[in-house]
């Protein structure tokens, strides 16, 4: 099969003219996406973060969400999207994320939303790591704090 | 035809046991809404803030979204969720907003999610008003202020 | 708590002019519904269907939605939508839905959109019920199918 | 910016095992696009069903979306989907569109999702091409016409 929503690597992400990101995807605006305006909806840039951080975490080992004991469960406990400029309709567009500060059972993100060389979009969100109980907390797996650290410059906080 | 997604006053809200808001509409979870966790989706918050975000401007007369000269553009520049309590299925919800702050063509709103005696989310949105050309400012139109400083006693900033 | 999406029974859509349907429920179009045509996009309608269907079901006992032994899982095998004139924001409509023809563990539903004394829109589903591997089928509950037969003149398929 | 959501040609449609389409674009499953079951939702089929028929349409010609005169405006008159085998997160897949059947103002599409050497889902819509008043018929474009036959092998209805 054809390789789709493949991810972009810190060096690709350059090749683009984007920097101070490590981690990325392509891809382009769909009319489900446009509101009465003829704008990408608000929610929609919302949705790319979405499937951002799905996909970051799986890739940097946070969660393989599995649903069994041997991940987490991460929910979103903040969210939040500054809006710079308007996006049409087949737009090409690449979203970046990177993880800024890591605690020991959460840790925030930041998204972009790039095109035609400007910065679209900017979001955050603050995720928690849970036991599959959805209550308790849980601390990231090692590998993941490593990555965060390793390939985003995340902070860590104790 | 049968009144649905009626907007609820502060007398109708305060009943159910809601303070400190002037607006509201009462709903319940659909099925679309829910994530493959069977919670709501994050997301979905935000659409039910931009339901109420529209019916509320129209109800103040902030707007009435003909496109037209006599109509502001209203565009989110800014967008804030925080998530308190997961939500399931067919659960009823009351979804509050209110304006705090009126700027000369801006201005901040706040929402609220309420169900079954708890607060499951809240949110903001920095909203601004532009003429139909979606570029130049444009001031609000005064009845609108009026009625978000009386309901909502929404604070003015020159 | 208020009630919303509450069902509407036979002499509920009678008394609104709506005949050959016992089961239905109201609802208003809201702005993340509309295309950038500012119409209703055509997938909403389908997502009202899915919220009749799934209310419907518990509704009539088809299934409780529990993921446990006692309840099937209700699978989509086919649909189908006819748009007969547009929807624009705001619009209030009833949803109405029956099912038309049982067989030992599928059942034919059909649904409509009717607005402002028009006809909007139809649709069909064919539903397959199986047990909660998601492979073998599962006959209904008796008490669904006599609720069928009883409340929408089903036919019965052997 | 890299190329993404490309068209793929009958060549590389075959090149991936699929015969009888001339045109299909590739993508992948989004967490977004799931249900309460962790499934892809039925509605989803038919956004990419959506995304595939505006790409096609104005890459065959019928349509620039100019909302001018130059552009009929298109409406779905009818939908169809099959849904022959459940899907997941993160599953590549292609979605395949052709030209059926053209009329004077209206032509029947076909859809296949196809993933990991199955068919998931098929589908079907009815086109009806409009003037810019959303009223009256509108013939076709010769060029769109023509596409249709020589590449989908499209049947023509006088």
């Amino acid at each position: 099969m054809l390789p789709y929503l493949v991810t972009l690597d810190a060096a690709q992400l350059q090749a683009e003219g984007i920097e101070g990101f490590a981690w990325g995807y392509a891809d382009r605006v769909r009319f489900h996406e446009l509101d009465a305006l003829a704008h990408v909806n608000n929610n929609a840039f919302l949705r790319w973060f979405e499937t951002a951080r799905v996909l970051y975490m799986q890739d940097y080992g946070v969660s393989g969400f599995s649903r069994g004991p041997d991940d987490p469960q991460l929910v979103v406990r903040r969210q939040v999207a500054d809006y710079l400029s308007p996006m049409f309709h087949d737009e090409s567009y690449i979203v970046t994320a990177r993880t800024r500060l890591v605690k020991p059972s959460s840790f925030v993100m930041e998204y972009a939303v790039h095109s035609g060389g400007t910065l679209r979009a900017t979001g955050e969100a603050v995720m928690v790591s849970l036991e599959q109980d959805g209550r308790t907390r849980r601390p990231h797996k090692p590998e993941a704090v490593g990555a965060m650290v390793e390939r985003d410059e995340a902070k860590l906080q104790e």
